[in-house]
C-alpha cells in the first residue's frame, strides 16, 4: 500500500466517535520487518501479522480522559464546556474497569471503521485478538498507561475466507424491549 | 422507522466480525415507551434515549464462548474445528477481564457498523455510554452473565452536531512502529 493510501485510511479512522470526544485510540502502524516477525511470534504464529500489507495495532491510552481534557471540547459553547469537561473526570477517575471498557469500545468502533474504509479502497482485512497482550506491549514499548486492544491486518485478499458457522438467527440476537 | 428498515439495519449489524465468530452481541431494541422513559431517567436524562426513532441497547453475553461453541465453526473443515473450538475455551475460561474486553470490542465494532448502515439509510445516530450500567441491566432484566456495553440511538437529524474540539492531529494518534 502507498503512503497516500495509508494516510487516507488513517484519516478516516480518526473520524470514529469516542465517548466525550477523548479520542483514546492510538494506531501503531508496524512497518519494521524484524518487529513484525517478533509480534508474529507472540501471536500464535499467524502469518498475516508478518505478511499482510499493513499491520495496525490498535492501542488505547487509558488515561486520555485526563490529558488536557479541555482540548476535546475547546470549540463548544462555554456552558457546554463547563458541564462536560468536569463530567469527563467524574466518569473515569479511579475507575480502571471503566477506563478499560472505553479502550475496547473506542478501538472496536475505530477497527470497524478501518475495515470498512479499507474494503472501500479495494483491500481485505482481518481483525485479531489472538496475541499475548503483555508481550505486544513490551515489543511496542507502550507507556504503562496504554494497552493494546486488537490488531487489524490489511492487504489484498489471496484466497476466500474459510467457511465458519454462519450467523446466529436474528431472533437469538435481537431482543424486543427486554429479556424474558 | 419501519419494521423493514429496522430489520435491514440489524441484518447488517450481525455481519460484524467477532473473535472466534462467537457473535457475543445481543441487540435490545427498546420500543416500549414507559421503558424508554425509565432508561432515560438512569441515562443522565438525555432526551435522545426517549425521543429518537430507535433506541438500541448493545448488550453482550459474556459467556457466549461457552454456549455450544461448536456451532460457531460447524461449517469449517474438521481439522479447523478440532483446533479452534478448544482454543475458544482456552482463550476465555476463568478470565473475566478477557470476557469483558471481548464484550466491549465486539459491541464497539457492531455499533460502528450500525451507525454507518443507518447513515447510508438516511438516518443520524448517537453512540452513548453515559448511563448507569447496573440500573440498565435491571430495567432490561439482563441475565447475570450479560452486560450492557453502550447505546446507539437512531433517527432523523433535527439539528447539526455541536462543535467540539476537532480531531487530534494524526501525528499524535498514529505511531510508527513503536513508542519512543
Amino acid at each position: 500500500m502507498t503512503e497516500k493510501e495509508i494516510h487516507e485510511l488513517l484519516s478516516h479512522a480518526i473520524l470514529s466517535p469516542t465517548a466525550f470526544n477523548i479520542q483514546n485510540w492510538r494506531f501503531v502502524v508496524v512497518t519494521d520487518k524484524a518487529l513484525r516477525q517478533k509480534i508474529r511470534a507472540v501471536s500464535w504464529g499467524q502469518a498475516q501479522v508478518e505478511e499482510a500489507s499493513l499491520l495496525i495495532v490498535l492501542v488505547a491510552d487509558l488515561m486520555a480522559w485526563n490529558k488536557n481534557p479541555s482540548r476535546y471540547w475547546k470549540d463548544a459553547p462555554q456552558p457546554v464546556q463547563d458541564y462536560l469537561v468536569p463530567a469527563i473526570q467524574q466518569y473515569y477517575e479511579g475507575k480502571p474497569e471503566v477506563q478499560r471498557d472505553e479502550a475496547m469500545r473506542s478501538c472496536g468502533m475505530a477497527a470497524m471503521n478501518l475495515m470498512l474504509t479499507a474494503k472501500s479502497m479495494g483491500y481485505e482485512t482481518c481483525p485479531m485478538d489472538g496475541f499475548d497482550f503483555d508481550k505486544v506491549s513490551e515489543l511496542l514499548n507502550l507507556p504503562s498507561d496504554h494497552t493494546p486492544t486488537m490488531f487489524v491486518c490489511v492487504g489484498k485478499g489471496i484466497k476466500d475466507a474459510m467457511p465458519r458457522g454462519g450467523q446466529l438467527p436474528l431472533d437469538e440476537v435481537v431482543i424486543q424491549n427486554q429479556f424474558k
